[in-house]
């Protein structure tokens, strides 16, 4: 990247503003997309796609054609190398109160911005973790998709905390381990691959759904199920993933320590080898 | 109101957007109030400004000082007589993704609406409810304020119903009443004046407040306790209380009905007879 005002598509036209009635500031009605732009072209972007189209049918509201959000995609990334791209799909305006109008036009924003900076080492030599206390409200209907109503993580991404730590992890009202504030968690435990249940809370990461399918690839044994922080600290393994960072392994949990293991290390290659098959953009019809 | 056009001030400036990436529309990270208008002028001014600053706190968001916001409401009110004052404060831009910046620049936006069509039979002769299906999630760390993260009153005001409800009342995940979408709700039971408990979820209304105030005064004997479906059911008096409506008597929640009995009747006359001494804008300094 090297333009350094990011570039901004709202409902396809160049804007830096949206109206102040949206229903997404009034009420966080609307879900997100937070896509890696490598090497020019966005990765795991039909799988993005998916998650953006199952969050609009969650909340009923109308998710722009893939050709759309293909076409303004590839207007924002001509040029650049790497990056993050962000889709955000609100209700758009009106309704009476929280109730939505009849006939809804949302709204669509894309995004381009700068590849964050990362501490370098995480990748390879892993990272230190602590424990939020903020928690996790449990609601079936919101659980998995990725909505605007992130006070939550909000509220745990900001207390007080060590520089060193790189991610927390937040438990739900239940006590159950569910994931970090932008990532999703993984154990090893008793040789048995380990991730949160996210029916009650949480965010289904695209990273996390090509994990699970690279350790049945891989034919590890494997367990979605609700996870106690008893456990956690248990564990063999640990490491977090999302579409930013792939995988990071992690080696401190609060008191407990973690080596980088052979599942983990496996998968972390297995995700390097899978990213430049979904690299890219789907062609678009002249 | 004569005004066709909303009237908006984004930060003191008329203007109709907001920049794209407020955290406002990112995560709803921030809080609202939601203002009658009568006579020309704001009721219960204090004790919204009041709960606007609670919320700060809670979420760590400075509050603009209450001269502002009392010119910058008094500029919008200008030759109007009823209507709706609504005052949104987000945490304004930046930010390392959910982790605010460290000196964020507050966004503030009041708007002032028309007042909403209400079923003229509502205040004297009572309303039906039902019982919505979205639940509430519990969270102690944004239980009692007015933030942004409203998904879960969408949700329950966009449940199929008939057209003659006039509000569903929501149960949080352990399966308490809690409130309903946009009221809180109380109850008569054996000659008690009961209220949900807000200290898992829900928001505390301002007319709730004045309500408690109320009865206190009239020597009612109250309680704010977790409230079990099957008590809401055999209670012997039921209403609703929000800003715009005041107090709304309940007649039937679900198959259940009510009559409209005396404390409801002494607690309307005395919140109408309230609400004159607790209109208006503060003087400001010249």
């Amino acid at each position: 990247m090297t333009r350094a005002v990011p570039n901004l598509l709202v409902n396809g036209l160049p804007a830096g503003a949206l109206p102040a009635d949206d229903r997404g500031l009034r009420y966080g009605d609307g879900v997100f997309e937070t896509i890696k732009i490598g090497e020019g072209a966005p990765e795991f972007w039909a799988r993005h796609l998916r998650r953006l189209k199952l969050g609009g049918e969650r909340l009923g509201i109308e998710v722009p054609a893939d050709a759309t959000l293909a076409k303004e995609a590839g207007a924002l990334l001509r040029g650049s190398g790497e990056g993050v791209l962000r889709i955000w799909l609100t209700r758009g305006s009106g309704g009476d109160g929280y109730r939505p109008p009849a006939a809804a036009r949302p709204t669509r924003i894309l995004r381009l911005d700068p590849f964050p900076t990362q501490p370098e080492a995480a990748r390879a030599q892993g990272v230190a973790i602590r424990l939020a206390e903020t928690r996790l409200g449990q609601n079936p209907a919101l659980a998995g998709i990725k909505h605007l109503n992130r006070l939550e993580q909000v509220l745990a991404a900001k207390e007080a905390t060590e520089p060193d730590i790189a991610e927390a992890l937040m438990l739900d009202r239940a006590g159950h381990v569910i994931e970090g504030t932008r990532t999703n968690v993984f154990f090893v435990i008793e040789g048995v691959l380990t991730t949160p249940d996210l029916s009650e809370a949480g965010v289904a990461g695209i990273l996390r759904e090509v994990v699970l399918e690279e350790a049945a690839h891989a034919g590890y044994r494997i367990a979605i199920r609700p996870v106690e922080p008893a456990e956690a600290h248990r564990a063999q393994e640990c490491f977090l993933t999302n579409s930013l960072i792939h995988l990071w392994p992690v080696r401190r949990f609060a008191e407990t320590s973690y080596d980088i293991g052979a599942v983990t290390r496996e998968l972390a290659r297995r995700i390097a080898a899978r990213v430049p098959g979904e690299r890219g953009l789907p062609a678009l019809p002249m």
